[in-house]
């Protein structure tokens, strides 16, 4: 419904986005907005997916289905084939991604358990939240020979427009969220995803917990412009062939060990970002940004006792920096979000304006034998009103469809401004001057009649 | 017009706020949005300010003035008393704050100027950006018998809701915006007020620039939940006795005594953070925040060359902590943003109705000569629809006010779905059963047609 009538004036959110330095600006942000609302009301083919699984419904598969000849190839997890389904769940309405392994899951019920458990506490803007983990046979061929398997599922919080680093990475630059509108990945835009990788891993590593195969091309999702987030949490633990190796329960030495893995994966995530591309070795990099090479070098080759706690004293100057970055973000979105509210404000009016306007004679007969409720008294100055804010026409009789009208009188309405407004009968013979003050009287006595009404006995 | 109608659902940002881990939630958000919008159309009582200042107006005193017997003492920065203004600027429509300086200014211009433009290219979250200074003569009182006074005005953006930290330190604790709602300032506070400050700190002496009076409880304000900004840049520059030592233009050893002067006022003001109050000494706080002592007392007392880069290092996990906790407030804010996109997309579906929807006849004869056109065809289908979604009643005829009915209705006509609806005519003779999609369609050829009438040229 891109109708376009008339101007959208202040509403337009992307003058404030352009007159601030974001790096993270969504010049999309309100179409994405409504990409997500409509990929949440989105379902598959009826048969094609269980109708529910656990408490989830509204099942869309993300990906490709493995088993299929177009299939994923097998996880660079680990683990069995894999596939995504968006869902919604019945206990808050809201979006997750369940990620089903294909087949029995491995054995060790217990430790998948405990290690879940311990990876649900990791609350951090760089990482893919998990919410749960659970097997299920609903996703059981109805008419399969075999037993179901109890499968296993992970439900992680839902990132409609994710894509892996890898897809990200190989995708040409003026398509990717990783490149300016402009050219390539810039270096602040380099620095500013090492930050947010680095201090999820350091929220990770305080926890007791390592992320292993989460730090590959194929786990990290790019969420937005400029923005990663660490997915497929506790995964790699799940399906951890050496059982007395899970972070949660590892040895101090065995976790400190693991943790410096990390720091190397981590190392050569952030080479393939300076060069642009997983596939490129690292000879090009010191040439463009000495600093970014210098960090890839601590964290792939440097000390083995090297802590993520060392590596975020290293690069302190860019912490600050990225600090004030998002702040800049914040402060932008924050700055739309105001206009929004003044947007949402005048919806809310005119939805009550529309309670009122023509309701028909038969409801109010019903309830109190009102012959024409909605077109008498304090009704009929909002009737004519509405004439006023709607259906304006021009010298000649031409219908005037100005969004910018609208917005101007409901704002007016809102505030109950002591301006005035000249109200004419529809056959042009009364004219009725009245302020919006007294209309916002109006449209409130006419909604308390309308609720009274509403709660009074039937009769 | 808080009347409460039906349920806000979805809609109501609050519950995305809260369940968010923010330490930046402002609950009045929406609340505050009306009043800054407010405040940029209020101004002072006629005779009492200029109408215009420069290319400023809509002038209103925020501090009371100076020259009064119950006015603010003289100023902390070292200059004459001065009083500060609201205004709008007709370059950009946008909200501003005039510092105008009481008197005339000293006599070093030029040194003015030069500091000015290195202080208007600091754009950082962590200051109140100045946008420019200039003289005016617009002050003097009409009738005065002395020649009006050329005095010194600074223009920064607009904080509409800041109070200095010296007045939020001062606040009861249930009225600071510094303070968490259940009590007092928390230690995670404190750290992120630390880095805000600090990171400014950076920024500032990256070019080459000291803050000297900035960095006082008067200088910095409170603009809103845990959010703090240095203010009056380039006012101590302006009146600073020491003609040579001009921060911009100051010798490299002068620059780096002063800027490690920066670091002792720093400490200072994080002293009164950490004890609550700007008059209680340092003793009590070691045992509250053993780390945060640490770092009062290498800015007030740490070697004579530490340099602002070496207490970022020393902070470096509490950055990270930071960065990650601002993702966060930024993440929510884009959610509660988001649901503001659809409330907007809605209003626009909304009012699109309401430019049909019971369009007089006169101005279809005018234009057509169709008798009753918002009566027929495709008008009467969406006729129907406004019955259904804005007039429903329950199974006694009682009118029923459900504003989540109004919006699931609205959501699904937006997006066109499959769905269906079934409408019946007001004399329940009829029934039709519509899709969405073909409501959506009869809205948009409807619309063309409005739209065609509306180009036609007149009969």
């Amino acid at each position: 419904m891109n109708s376009g009538v008339g101007s959208m004036g202040a509403m337009d959110p992307l003058a404030a986005l352009r007159a601030s330095a974001d790096l993270y600006i969504n010049p999309d942000a309100r179409e994405d907005a409504r990409r997500d609302a409509s990929l949440l009301l989105s379902t598959a083919t009826p048969g094609t997916v269980p109708e529910a699984v656990h408490h989830y419904y509204g099942l869309l598969p993300l990906e490709a289905d493995p088993a299929s000849p177009a299939g994923a190839p097998r996880s660079s997890t680990g683990g069995p084939p894999s596939v995504v389904y968006k869902a919604v769940s019945t206990d808050d309405g809201r979006g997750y991604a369940l990620r089903r392994y294909l087949g029995a899951p491995p054995a060790r019920g217990d430790a998948i358990v405990a290690s879940v458990e311990a990876w649900k506490r990791i609350r951090h803007p760089g990482v893919v939240a998990l919410r749960e983990a659970f097997t299920s046979r609903a996703f059981a061929p109805a008419r399969s020979a075999m037993p179901p398997a109890n499968e296993l599922v992970f439900a992680y919080e839902l990132h409609p427009r994710a894509e892996t680093l890898r897809a990200a990475l190989q995708a040409p630059p003026h398509l990717s969220s990783l490149h300016a509108v402009d050219g390539p990945l810039s270096e602040a835009a380099v620095w500013s995803l090492t930050t947010q990788l680095l201090t999820a891993v350091a929220a990770v590593h305080a926890a007791n917990l390592v992320l292993r195969t989460a730090l590959s091309p194929d786990a990290v999702l790019v969420t937005g412009r400029h923005r990663v987030r660490i997915g497929r949490l506790a995964e790699a633990d799940a399906f951890d062939a050496d059982g007395g190796a899970l972070g949660h329960a590892a040895s101090t030495a065995r976790l400190a060990a693991l943790q410096r893995e990390d720091l190397g994966n981590l190392g050569r995530l952030l080479g393939a970002l300076v060069n642009r591309g997983p596939a490129a070795g690292a000879a090009d990099a010191g040439r463009r940004a000495p600093e970014l090479t210098r960090l890839v070098s601590l964290l792939v080759g440097g000390s083995a006792r090297t802590t993520v706690t060392d590596v975020l004293s290293f690069i302190a100057p860019r912490l600050a920096a990225e600090s004030a970055a998002v702040w800049s973000h914040a402060d932008a979105t924050q700055a739309v979000l105001h206009q929004e509210y003044d947007a949402s404000r005048l919806l809310r009016l005119s939805s009550l304006l529309g309670f009122i306007n023509e309701r028909a004679d038969d409801a109010s007969a019903a309830t109190g034998g009102n012959a024409a409720w909605s077109e008498t008294a304090d009704r009929y100055l909002l009737k004519l009103f509405r004439d006023y804010v709607f259906h304006q026409v021009d010298a000649d009789g031409r219908p005037l469809l100005d969004y910018g009208h609208v917005m101007e009188c409901l704002s007016r309405l809102d505030v109950g401004s002591p301006e005035t407004v000249l109200l004419s009968s529809r056959d042009g013979a009364a004219l009725i001057l009245a302020s919006y003050a007294e209309l916002q009287r109006c449209l409130r006595t006419s909604l308390e009649d309308l609720r009274m009404r509403a709660n009074a006995h039937s009769m």
